[in-house]
């Protein structure tokens, strides 16, 4: 058993309890949770938007922890490794997707807070191939967002094989978006921050955008006309999708990663005309997040947090639902 | 002045008249027509659907015929050389999307049939870089199809950079549909068509399908599911598009050519799980047009047509409509 914060009912508060660990397999790790993001879709999970969440729910999927025991099968991690651990806890490691290097796209994969707890707990436990360790010159106290909010927004540039010479819009600076800017900066890509909260504009460009536009004004996207090559939205409300599919240059994209949950009304001549896309991806597989810790190291790139207590929990929560979070929150593990 | 069938009002009969030619510009060529395939949108046009047409209009833009005049900057052409000419009359040639070999996603493109008159007609003019010379071994008397039809269902296997590996659905086997089997089926891939005349079923397979999958069984679509790379939907009306999503393996692609005017319900969850795309393409490039020719001529790929002389063209666009064209109307020019 081991302690952690669990909710017993569709958005109830979270209580202290103690909470059994699945068994660990050959191919586990057991990892001692130290800090622990919060992610928007741990509310929806909380909340069952979705459906698929069973109670008690011990949210967190945005770890950075110290490996503490492993299975007989585990070769790659050793006990003592500082490790990250994202929204996946397994996937079949045999089936084409998986052998092919997107295990994240496995259709055997498993969540790590769907039907097992996550890290908002003293300990879990996840296969290897999901605790990646993290590379020298990257700060662990601040590292764990990585593992959900910045490989979700990193992985889009790698799929799409970004042109560093590319025009990159990000919609939505949160824990996302703060992140996406920062990669798309890096990039070298020339890059659009597309925000309703205007007042961030001098820390969305100190974060790397060469302009930030006003998503609530209709005037301003017109002007964004045939301007973009890629355009990553992070939000998880409907758009005036005809505008941003508007703002792509010939042959460019529109990708998602925030699960707006009302459908998209496409209109095939916005896609035929200019030749583009729309796309989607959920996070990124295990070789891409070891790419992206590099990247993040070598480029000096970190979530900007804001720190709580873990027994605080239920006050950071209500901190990010109020939407005033800059720009991610971390909880650090005081059991 | 020169003899032409041409419409005077929306949905009007087509009537022989004398229309003035455009002025034959420092890039043209006049071309005599000989042949000139009869394309959907040549009815959609007819009928004002897109809003675009003026009145008198002259259909047609999959011509083949002979350069009997160039102007005075044309070198990449000689008067006697048969060529083909599709949709597109022109584009700037010095944007960036021109310079990059997108020419067909210049801002500044225009139709054949959009304020100028198509290939319903004894003789047209065109930009140079839109008449496009025919390689040994391609029958000119079956080619005219390629350069609307042909083009719009090759160019999405050259921009996806298809793998011959993949497996490749296709909806509607029509005009569009019967050559994208061909194409995809040439190009080493799996080929699954979906159509709702099953009594093409053997034509079908002979056109180098591997599967036929009648698109009217919802069960049948089910049971497609996580199978195809790459789905080209040629068809102007609304399918179970969620059927569709679900049938592409991940990282896949439903790639729309037919121009469906109700949007597309695009839900984010279905694209963000598996990593998927919708997409959509106009014909192609210059460039492209000539790998699909040669890419043709060395796969022995052709229009399966129904000949009419010009002079029937109002007997063959009603057979078009009737939806028992097999498996496109061709006119020969008869004038």
């Amino acid at each position: 058993m081991v302690r952690a914060y669990a909710a017993t009912r569709p958005g109830g508060a979270l209580t202290q309890t103690e909470v059994a660990l699945a068994p660990l397999g050959d191919d586990d790790v057991e990892v001692v949770v130290e800090h622990c993001g919060i992610c928007h879709s741990d509310l929806s999970m909380l909340r069952n938007d979705w459906g698929s969440t069973t109670y008690p729910l011990v949210p967190g999927h945005e770890v950075i922890g110290t490996v503490v025991a492993r299975g007989a099968h585990v070769d790659a991690l050793r006990v003592g490794q500082r490790v990250g651990v994202g929204w996946y806890s397994r996937s079949c490691m045999h089936c084409r997707d998986c052998l092919g290097g997107d295990q994240h796209l496995c259709a055997e994969a498993q969540s790590i807070i769907v039907g097992r707890h996550g890290g908002f707990a003293e300990r879990l436990r996840v296969h290897w191939a999901w605790a990646t360790p993290l590379p020298d010159g990257l700060d662990p106290s601040t590292a764990g967002p990585l593992f959900c909010g910045g490989i979700t927004v990193f992985n889009p540039l790698v799929m799409t094989q970004q042109c560093p010479t590319g025009r990159v819009g990000v919609i939505g600076i949160g824990g996302l978006g703060h992140l996406a800017v920062q990669f798309a900066a890096a990039w070298g890509c020339e890059v659009v921050a597309f925000t309703s909260s205007l007042d961030k504009t001098e820390e969305i460009r100190n974060l790397g955008a060469h302009r930030v536009v006003d998503s609530r004004d209709p005037g301003a996207l017109r002007h964004m006309a045939r301007s973009l090559d890629l355009i990553i939205s992070t939000v998880n409300v409907p758009l005036p999708w005809d505008h941003y599919l508007a703002a792509l240059r010939p042959n460019g994209r529109l990708h998602l990663v925030g699960a707006v949950l009302e459908p998209i009304p496409t209109p095939a001549f916005a896609l035929i005309g200019g030749q583009k896309a729309i796309t989607g991806s959920p996070l990124g597989s295990p070789a891409t997040v070891m790419d992206m810790l590099e990247f993040a190291a070598r480029h000096h790139i970190a979530p900007v947090v804001e720190r709580y207590p873990m027994s605080e929990v239920n006050r950071a929560l209500a901190h990010l639902e109020s939407g005033q979070a800059r720009y991610r929150i971390l909880l650090d593990a005081d059991f």
